[in-house]
């Protein structure tokens, strides 16, 4: 479809068209090991193969007793063989009170532990030794882990889109699973435009700046888990970009173009995909209002404007948080209320993003001004703030939410 | 020095230790490409080799003018040629108006930029046509981003100690440069132990549970940019323990231990390390109070505690804060407030972690109980709730302070 003047879109419109894009991608999926599945999305719902913890177990170094051996005002037990760790104990005679270890299984016939500190003597007599011990009164239960008490055989253990950090994964090998069924990391084509472009490292000619876009989306694509393939830079030269895209697209799931999608004259984005099913649209959003939306043979594209800082407020704003909702992975960005620091204005037609400071108790401080070009600013930055459209000014000490980098 | 009965010490004051013990791991500086900085520590200040923007340039697609062509009340210029992208433009003849788009370098002579939507007619003319077109009064400076506004040359770009993401990345390829200095990523031996666990995928006899930590702690280690060395499960033979950290402490930077610390009769890692410069002692922490902290041969060594949860919370409270500090990596946890949703009662001379889920409206509800064991409750945590020694109990709607995971 060529491409025609197309109304503004919501940035919530936009993304929910970026996720009806790259919706097919959550059915590729493989089985890893644990260990290749951190930062994963899980992809189907993990079921607990035995319960958690395994047995029931001593919460406390102490001993294992039978709650009716101590009533009220306490018994003198006789001190029975220490409970072996990691084995299965002798059942508990009645009348007795068996040295037990933090995690070990409670016997056959004790319900309750009594912690070492409550103990008469508050020590553990040589193994082997006929000694007593004085203890306390005790219920039912005291101090025991019961069997599933974490979670139940049968019960799901983790969802399906679930974030696999060091957390999951620890349940995981504490079921005793050793692979997990995870989504295929995508695989993305950035290709970063423009004439006035040069790789950092060769020299800088007036007029010509160096390339931001590729190293910081780089660096985003790959923190979020995705496979990046760079091109380097391509020049302004429609044709030429068709044919870049054509070699590589066929061997990824999405190409990332960025520049050349605004409404100047040379706009080599715009024009080397003017003959595919592309659109070219504003979103109502400051930066990065400038979007394109489609495919290329079959591939999905997203042309993203050329600004650094629009660069990755389109990242952040679209393509992040759908790969997070459609994958499990990368994790969703932490949102928080903070409060501003100083005023701000916004246009209120449209969805401003910010870059600022958030500190420790709530304060949200603006780094540098709205301008998508302050790459410095955006270095020193820690979340980005929103203001939705509508919003046509805040005062200082208004709450804003803010997304933690 | 054997080890002898310490005195409980305060979180904050185990967190120094382990500080003191690992500071020489700053010293291990190495350039690498900025591609393989993402997620390391900068290890020097980098000072901007040059301007950025390296030049004035436009931002808006306008014309660019001569402020005192365009007093108030406007005036109409004939048309220049249109600024080239990428390259020196001409100087602006006096009494015209320069087509040039975003992010173009403003032509000697011209000091603002009117923006095509406040042109009449508001469309550039075909390139070399004569032309003219009516523009309104314009201060200078308008719609002009100046060299050097975001950082100018010799400016501190990066402070060392600053974590590499995708920002700080984009910064330092916008300023042309290509490697960087960054902290040596440090190298752990990770060892579990204990009779009673097992690899994941083996059969589980009944008293054994399966080995959580070496999954939990590596995951967190290599999420922290921290290279692991994993040696199994080591049994509870004091011997064997010994001699395996004697074969593989020489290629490490740190041993990490999990398991064998407590007070009761058969300790593991208390004896291996009995002869060794190593202190064992309570920290006022719960879970994850025993602590082992020291060297083995020369090389530093935390030993942790052998509940998963007591792993997690010993990483995240003394190792990742302390290589955070020292190497710039990994990023800080972002510290927020967040409001209870419920009441909750910790040991007063403790400093207490739980675990919790932190929604987007501020509210912490605790997941699982106090619990070391309680790894399924971990797992659908987002954040770990601090409630500092001397705080018996909070009630719902209390603030507390969250570390966001």
């Amino acid at each position: 479809m060529h491409h025609t003047a197309h109304r503004t879109v919501t940035v919530e419109a936009h993304r929910a068209k970026v996720r009806a894009l790259l919706a097919p991608l959550a059915d590729r999926v493989e089985t890893v090991p644990l260990r290749d599945a951190l930062g994963r999305g899980l992809a189907a719902d993990v079921v607990a193969p035995l319960d958690l913890p395994p047995f029931a177990n001593s919460q406390m170094d102490g001993f294992a007793v039978r709650s009716a051996d101590l009533p009220d005002g306490g018994a003198e037990l006789r001190v029975a063989a220490p409970v072996p760790a990691g084995a299965e104990p002798a059942p508990l005679v009645p009348g007795s009170a068996a040295p037990i270890m933090t995690g070990a299984m409670i016997p056959a016939g004790a319900d309750a532990v009594v912690p070492i500190e409550q103990a008469l003597p508050d020590s553990f007599p040589a193994p082997g030794a006929a000694a007593t011990v004085r203890l306390p009164g005790t219920p039912a239960g005291n101090y025991v882990r019961d069997a599933g008490s974490d979670i139940a055989a049968g019960a799901t253990a983790l969802a399906a889109g679930t974030f696999l950090g060091p957390g999951q994964l620890g349940l995981l090998a504490a079921l005793g699973l050793t692979e997990v069924p995870v989504h295929a990391a995508p695989r993305v084509l950035l290709v970063t435009t423009g004439d006035e472009v040069v790789e950092p490292g060769s020299p800088l000619e007036p007029g010509r700046i160096y390339d931001a876009n590729g190293t910081l989306l780089e660096a985003s694509l790959r923190q979020a888990g995705v496979a990046v393939t760079r091109t380097g830079i391509s020049a302004d030269n429609p044709d030429e970009l068709a044919q870049l895209l054509h070699r590589h697209a066929p061997e990824v799931d999405l190409v990332i173009t960025t520049g050349g999608v605004s409404k100047g004259a040379y706009e080599v984005v715009r024009q080397a995909l003017a003959d595919h099913d592309v659109e070219f649209g504003p979103v109502a959003m400051q930066p990065g209002g400038p979007q394109g939306l489609g495919s290329f043979e079959g591939v999905p594209v997203l042309a993203f404007p050329g600004n650094p800082v629009s660069c990755l407020v389109s990242f952040e704003m679209f393509l992040r948080p759908v790969l997070s909702g459609l994958l499990g992975a990368p994790a969703p960005r932490p949102v928080v209320r903070g409060r501003l620091a100083e005023a701000l204005s916004s246009p209120e037609a449209k969805h401003q993003v910010r870059r600022g400071s958030l500190g420790p108790d709530g304060t949200v401080s603006l780094v540098g001004g709205a301008g998508s070009h302050l790459v410095h600013a955006l270095a020193r930055s820690n979340v980005l703030v929103q203001v939705p459209a509508g919003t046509a000014a805040l005062a200082g000490g208004d709450e804003v939410e803010v997304w933690i980098l």
